[in-house]
C-alpha cells in the first residue's frame, strides 16, 4: 500500500484527472500530472505537473522517478508511454494491455466476445471494398467508426445506404470498423472496481442518455430488471479478471427489449456516467480508483439515494449563475478556459 | 458575482485552506494561496501559491493583483495583512473588523454581550494584581487565557487556587483574560453563512466533544431541544448582521443544564466542527464559504443523514490503514508532512 504522503502520477490533465487529483488529495496523497496541455484543469489542483509530449522519454523517466504509481485519466494514452514508464521502473495501473484493448474497437470486441460477452456484430474495415462487403453482411443501418481514438461520438458515422458508406469511408478512412446498428431500449453502464488484492466492487447500474454521441444524462436507479443488472456485473467481473485489472473500469451496454445486454465499449478508467458517485455513493468512483491503484482496500460502493447527473456541454455552462441559484443542483465546473461546442464543461448532480 | 475561471485568494495554507481550495475548484475557480509555510497542505491542491511573510507588502500587493477576492482560513491573520490587501485594491471577506474581533477574547466577549448574547463572566487581566482581583470576583474554578492567538486549547490554563493563578500568570503573562468556568451539559456549535446579498443560512447544530482542549468528535443531530437550537441561530443571526459578515462563521456555545446557551467563541471561518458537511450536507461548509465570498447565492444547508465526525490527532493518523479498510469510514487526510502531538492530521466521517 502506498502510504499517505506518497505521490500518485496521473497521465492526462482533463476533468477526470482533476477529479481524481482532488480525491487523491482527500486521502492525503500528492498528485503529479503528466499532460501535453499547458494550464490544464487537473494541473490547477495538483501538487506538480509535467507539461510534455506523451512520447518525451526524458520527461517520462523523470516523472516515473517522482511518483509511486502511475494511472491514466483517458484511454488514448499511447501504449509506448505506458511502456516507457514501466521501463523506467514505474508501476502503471491499469496495465498497458488494458489500455491497448480499449484503444482498438476491433480488439475490444474480440476480447469481449472471447469472454462470452455479446457485442454488436462487427467487421474490421481496411478498404472501401471491405466496407462494401461488411455492409452486405451486417446490413443497414450500421455505424462506421474509426478503429482508434474515437470518443464522445467523434469518428463515427451512421450508414443507411451504399452511398452513405462511400461518403463515410471518404471521411473516416481506414482502419475502421463497421458495427451493426443496435435497436436498444436503453443504455446502461457498470462502474466496476478491482483492487490490487483482487477484490471487486460494483456501483449500481447507471442509466444513460446520449445526445449527438455525447452523454447528456445519467439516472440512478436504472430502469432495468435485477437479472439484467446481474448479467452486467457478471460481464464486468469477467473483464476485470481476464485483464488482472487494478482500478475503476466502466463498461457501456445496450439493453435490448427483453433485457438482453450487448456490450458497446470498455473504458479502462473512471467514467462520465459515474460522476453521480461523488454525491450519490459512499465512496466516489474517483476515490475508489485512487484506492485501487494505491493498493488500498476498496471503499463502499453503496448508493445513498436516487440521483440524476446532467452534463453541461458547450454553452450549457454559460448558465452557471442560474444553476448556482438552484439549491437542488450540486454544480461542478471543470475550469476549462474555452467553451467549445460538444466540450464537456461541467455537470450537475441532483439528489432524490 | 465572480464568474467561474476567476481566482479566489486564501490567506493560510493549512487543512481548512486545502478543503476550501478543493471546494473552489469544484465550482470552476482557480485558487491562489498566501502562506508563510513552504510546502503547505493547501498549496498542493491550488493553482498558485505565494510563500511569504504575512507582512510582506510587496508580496501582498502582487497577491492582491492576481485574485478576485481574498478570504482566510484562520482568524489569526494579522489585521495589517487584511488592511494592506484592501489598500492594494483587493476585496477581503470576511472583513478586517470580523477578524479583529475574533482575534481578541475580550473584544469578542464585549461584542457578543453588546448583542445580548451571554458569555462566561470574564475580566481582562494585565497584571498579577488584576488576576488576583478577577479571581476574587469571578471565583474558582476559572480559566486564564491569553487574550490573543490561542487555539486548540493552547494558551489557556485552569485555575482552582490562588497558587494556580500565580503559576498560570507566570506561564501565560499579559494581556490575558480570566473566564468563569462553565459547568456545561454539552457543547454545540452553529455553522452559519451570510451571502453578499445578506441572505443567511444555518447548518443543523453540531454537538462537540473536546479532549485536551482539541475537538475530538462531532455528532449530528445534536442532543438539544429545538428551542436551544433556535436560540443559537438567533445569536448567529445577530452576529452575522452586526458584522455585515460575508462567508461562513462559526459560534461555539456551552449548553447549560436546562438548555440555556453561553457563547464560548466566534470563528470567522469554516470550522472543524463543520467537517461533517462534506458528506452529510447538500452543500459543504467549504463550498458555502466560497459561494459567499464569490458573491454567489448560498447553497442548501440541508442535512442528508445522521453523521459523526472524528478527528485524527497526532498519532491517530498512523492508523490510516485500519481506517482505509473500514468501509463505514470516509477518510480525510490533510497531507501534513510531520506528525506532532495535538496536531490535526485528518478526520473520519461516518454516515448514519
Amino acid at each position: 500500500m502506498i502510504a499517505p504522503g506518497g505521490t500518485i502520477g496521473i497521465l492526462g490533465g482533463g476533468q477526470l484527472g482533476r477529479m481524481l487529483s482532488i480525491a487523491a488529495a482527500q486521502l492525503g496523497f500528492d498528485v503529479c500530472i503528466f499532460t501535453d496541455e499547458p494550464d490544464s484543469p487537473a494541473a490547477r489542483v495538483s501538487a506538480r505537473t509535467f507539461v510534455a509530449n506523451y512520447l518525451d522519454a526524458a520527461a517520462l523517466a523523470d516523472f516515473a522517478r517522482r511518483v509511486d504509481v502511475v494511472t491514466t485519466e483517458f484511454e488514448n494514452v499511447p501504449a509506448q508511454t505506458a511502456e516507457a514508464l514501466i521501463a523506467a521502473g514505474a508501476r502503471v495501473a491499469p496495465s498497458p494491455r488494458a489500455l491497448a484493448i480499449a484503444q482498438d474497437r476491433v480488439d475490444e470486441k474480440l476480447f469481449l466476445n472471447s469472454l462470452g460477452i455479446a457485442t454488436p456484430r462487427f467487421a474490421a474495415v481496411n478498404s472501401q471494398a471491405e466496407l462494401d462487403a461488411a455492409l452486405a453482411s451486417i446490413g443497414a443501418p450500421a455505424l462506421l467508426k474509426t478503429r482508434r481514438l474515437g470518443y464522445d461520438g467523434r469518428g463515427q458515422i451512421r450508414i443507411d445506404t451504399l452511398q452513405d458508406a462511400r461518403d463515410a469511408y471518404e471521411k473516416l478512412g481506414a482502419p475502421g470498423i463497421l458495427e451493426a446498428w443496435c435497436a436498444f431500449e436503453r443504455e446502461i453502464s457498470i462502474i466496476a472496481a478491482r483492487g490490487a488484492d483482487g477484490a471487486t466492487a460494483f456501483y449500481d447500474a447507471c442509466e444513460n442518455e446520449h445526445a449527438g454521441g455525447i452523454l447528456s444524462r445519467t439516472i440512478l436507479p436504472a430502469r432495468v430488471e435485477v437479472q439484467t443488472e446481474h448479467s452486467a456485473r457478471e460481464a464486468a467481473t469477467a473483464v476485470l479478471s481476464a485483464l488482472g485489472y487494478v482500478g475503476v473500469l466502466t463498461i457501456e451496454f445496450f439493453v435490448l427489449p427483453g433485457g438482453a445486454l450487448v456490450a458497446n465499449e470498455i473504458a479502462p478508467r473512471v467514467h462520465n456516467s459515474g460522476h453521480w458517485t461523488t454525491e450519490g455513493a459512499v465512496t466516489s468512483q474517483f476515490e475508489q480508483h485512487i484506492r485501487a491503484v494505491a493498493g488500498w482496500p476498496l471503499g463502499s460502493t453503496e448508493r445513498r439515494c436516487a440521483v440524476e447527473m446532467i452534463n453541461l456541454i458547450g454553452n450549457d455552462a454559460t448558465q452557471w449563475a442560474t444553476l448556482a441559484a438552484d439549491t437542488s443542483a450540486c454544480l461542478h465546473l471543470y475550469g476549462k478556459r474555452d467553451t467549445r461546442t460538444g466540450r464537456k464543461m461541467g455537470h450537475v448532480t441532483r439528489l432524490g
